[in-house]
């Protein structure tokens, strides 16, 4: 397998900077396939494909910060190069509608200001982006449905959209033919056989590529650690209702807001079982409303009980459907859990169902929220008691399947931390690629192809761009920092002291800040910090709130949107309870 | 089953304050089982047993710190209780020698400054034990051994040591026996029909226990929510062997130092195959010499390999056993995968076998290690390729036979979060005890027994302190924290913003301090603690020390160390490093 020092030993043809156009090097025009983003990694997938000088870029996606990234609610690709070769791109190609795919867009948009290229997803990834566009406030986007099996010319390029099976409706692979062949980039992918909603994945055109002559296979790599097949999405259903049977009281559901085929399933067991259905959190409604326009979901008239009327109805006859199944510090489920919800107080003889299972990383705070939940007398069912989850990413032998079905030249896993990678690229070896043509990529790291051969080339810009402040409402003014470029805005860092027994602030907040321009009254705007961190505390304290990262949570949102009341900027906000 | 408010709301009988001693109240005197950690939370194990006002401790165990608990290093159970009725302590009882049972005994110890009471434990317990007071220069500390089947009078209560089996050699139950009946507090235990020791846990003697007639069983929780029996330790050995004899280059076993049993398992499966065992980590090298200087390990002479001869040895000649399996900050498995350990640089070929499990917790930071040592080009083994652990913890039908086995009248689970106290006391009314008679207790929450019957007390101070600061070498000026009391020495917050490229301070560290006692000179100081955080950045980037939570530790430490030497005083130190 092809390392990434192994690429640079065999001394890469110059990149872009060298090649002037891609037109260099003895094999004549090159291909290049660019990751900037999901390769060592899980999340903020962004792929640039590029041939002849002409750019198509697949899937925008951001990811969500580590615990030890304080203050920072997004995590988003470094988009130097695009930026830099904005001219140069065709179309940009969204595989589906998950946030690690297309969450990042609307910042590129601002990058790519004036003049963003066409953007093609299937139908509705177009309504989730559109939506997410409205609530940026990005008018006038280029936005068109590219449905499963329709193809389009992008530049040099023919794009085509492939059906396969996800975790979310209308999810594809992106088949990019050029000159030198053709690059299949799967998007994120299972193999179901019997999906919910009937169509499964078009095996039989993947095929068609084998035959053709794959070049490039760009393959998921999630679940490349985990042996056999991937449950079918619509195996969940029974499992749901059976477990739903034996709960006597009030029943609270969570899983993805995404999950459009899940939810659809909750809904079905609730009706089969004589219970209504209520939808909690901000995102689970939004995405059941675009898919019952979509035509995704359906749920009879008079199932839907509102969120206010949650504590009025009789318990046995409710299943709430909500967000937080990761356990997400201001998700409805966490909130319940630390009773802190307005509509949903549980109590004993209400059952949680957890129809998921914690991304890697989020462990600790499902683990953190079932404990909680526990501790308020209600039960906690997971998937260690009943197989109420499927994954949306094929296993190994699915993967396998691919391979063989696309008969690859070479391989490049994408998706994936180091070690999914690493074990992509064994599965390649088992199904018979040699092992000189599968390469294990990293961000940033463009894989070259001529008709000579393929190798890596030299290193471009790729990282991290964090994203301090996305408060609906408010998202026009967010503010995008690249930690490499902080001086725009400053920071600042607001200490507080609280009290263990009532939370409420015990000594003076303390506030450093660096690089904020624009200070006039410094003396002045520190002590209305000051006065503003003490009313964000005895706020939470009013409303019983004594978890530190949800203080944290809450003082950052406040001092953020003062600061941005008295400067009319955003640093970030960087907050530190201490509780003493 | 009877939680903490149906405990209340049946009105306490008045704790200690109102009792005189415990004699108060219409049943004669009164048995208390007051757990002051362990309950609600997995870690920091301490139970008072108290009758006729006269109490006995068993374990006095610490927790580590969660990732939010910025600067702090270990969590221990509040002492107000103990040290406001030191005199009454009739004996300290130890079930086993981990951490979470005794590593908050140097800490006691100082809190009971003086008198320190009798305190009791299996050999190998008592030997590690010795080995830590050592090392906090704790001197004339009474530590006797009470070997398993022996007992001992301490006040009102005969003791006795029952052996059990666990991830730990020497592993016991405690039997308290007062007036009113027997008590038995597990400890951490299994039912291992086969341990590698070849001497099972007693289950006569629990057996005659129950047929005398238990009057309170409290036990361990931590799998209760594992369907089955778990697997027995010399099971892990076969398997171990054959995963080496699939390695061709280096192998590196990590696992717990105190699990000596596992460590014997490794060392014979690399005789078997003809390699030689280097021991990596300064707590595997010490419990190794423990357990061989105790019999409980044998490893032939010539077989020990030094570690400054790692480097230099066949790679396919050895096997490095190393501390590190949770994936902690400084450990030396971490340091590897960080590419910053002096002695083992790990590479193509080389093979980590994960011979344990993340602890709940600790799954972020064990998959980003295991992440970080595929980046290197070695691989991986875990559990999940191999049964190569087995947990030191009893699976739900272990607990119920402990249930059947000793029939007790009264159960308090214990040792387990909100949830596994739960389900434990499920297991109870599963093997026929009475709903009424399971009491699901917290820290702080006194279980009041008389011949009458049993019910909650009056709550009683429990909760966290946090000690910051424990260097070996240092140890006697380590730093405890209660949290509310933190006036004492302060809290200096040093916030450093360093360049994401080369980790080099590229801004001046913010320092804060509150409640710093004695400061004459602050502008001097402050000036000087910055220069210290540049040297300690320096240093770290001089390294290549680029992982922030390292650089906080390495912060941390220096930073302390420094106002240590300054000011003679130990305030709390909590490092903030900003990328940028």
């Amino acid at each position: 397998m092809n390392g990434p020092k192994g690429g640079n030993r065999s001394g890469g043809r110059g990149g872009r900077k060298g090649g002037g156009g891609g037109r260099s090097g003895g094999g004549g025009p090159r291909l290049r396939v660019l990751p900037l983003g999901g390769l060592g990694e899980i999340g903020k997938n962004l792929t640039v494909v590029e041939y002849d000088g002409r750019i198509v870029v697949v899937d925008v996606g951001l990811r969500f910060p580590t615990p030890d990234q304080l203050g920072i609610d997004l995590v988003l690709p470094d988009f130097t190069y695009l930026r830099e070769r904005a001219e140069d791109i065709e179309a940009i190609v969204l595989t589906h509608g998950h946030e690690d795919h297309v969450g990042a867009l609307p910042f590129v948009l601002r990058e790519l200001d004036g003049n963003p290229p066409p953007i093609y997803g299937g139908p509705l990834t177009v309504a989730m982006v559109r939506s997410k566009l409205d609530e940026h406030r990005l008018k006038n986007v280029p936005l068109d449905e590219l449905a499963a099996g329709n193809d389009i010319q992008a530049g040099p390029f023919n794009v085509e959209m492939i059906k396969m099976a996800h975790s979310i409706p209308d999810a594809h692979a992106v088949a990019l033919t050029c000159d030198l062949g053709t690059t299949l980039i799967t998007g994120d992918y299972k193999f179901d056989q019997t999906p919910v909603d009937g169509i499964p994945a078009d095996v039989s055109r993947l095929a068609e590529l084998g035959r053709e002559g794959l070049l490039l296979l760009c393959g998921d790599s999630t679940n490349a650690d985990r042996p056999g097949v991937s449950l079918s999405e619509s195996k969940v259903g029974p499992h749901l209702e059976e477990v739903f049977g034996r709960c006597d009281g009030r029943i609270v559901v969570t899983s993805f807001a995404s999950n459009i085929h899940r939810v659809q399933q909750v809904v079905d067991a609730a009706t089969a079982l004589g219970r209504k259905v209520a939808l909690v959190g901000r995102s689970m409604r939004k995405n059941v409303n675009i898919g019952r326009q979509l035509g995704h979901i359906d749920i009879p008239e008079g199932m839907l009980v509102g969120v206010k009327e949650i504590q009025d109805f009789p318990d046995e006859k409710l299943v709430v459907i909500s967000t937080g199944s990761q356990g997400e510090p201001l998700s409805a489920l966490r909130r319940m859990a630390h009773g802190d919800h307005p509509n949903v107080k549980l109590h004993d003889g209400d059952s949680v169902v957890f129809s998921a299972t914690p991304i890697p990383g989020n462990e600790r705070a499902v683990n953190e929220t079932i404990d909680r939940i526990y501790h308020l007398g209600a039960d906690v069912i997971t998937t260690a008691d009943a197989p109420i989850h499927a994954s949306g990413h094929g296993y190994q032998e699915e993967l396998k399947l691919m391979l063989n079905l696309t008969k690859p030249r070479y391989v490049m896993p994408m998706h994936g931390d180091h070690k999914r990678l690493r074990l992509h690229g064994r599965l390649a070896e088992d199904v018979g690629i040699e092992s000189d043509n599968i390469f294990r990529g990293e961000n940033g790291l463009p894989l070259e192809l001529t008709k000579k051969g393929a190798s890596f080339g030299k290193r471009e810009q790729a990282g991290m761009v964090f994203v301090d402040g996305v408060d609906v409402g408010d998202i026009e003014d967010v503010a995008l920092r690249d930690r490499r470029m902080l001086s725009a805005d400053g920071i600042f860092i607001v200490v507080a002291t609280v009290s263990e027994q009532d939370g409420r602030s015990v000594a003076d907040p303390e506030i450093i800040f660096r690089g904020v321009p624009f200070l006039d009254d410094v003396e002045g705007l520190v002590d209305e910090i000051r006065d503003a961190v003490d009313d964000s505390l005895a706020h939470s304290a009013d409303e019983n709130i004594s978890e530190i990262s949800l203080l944290q949570d809450h003082l950052h949102d406040d001092i953020a949107e003062f600061v941005y009341k008295k400067l009319k900027r955003r640093p970030m906000v960087l907050p530190v309870v201490v509780e003493v």
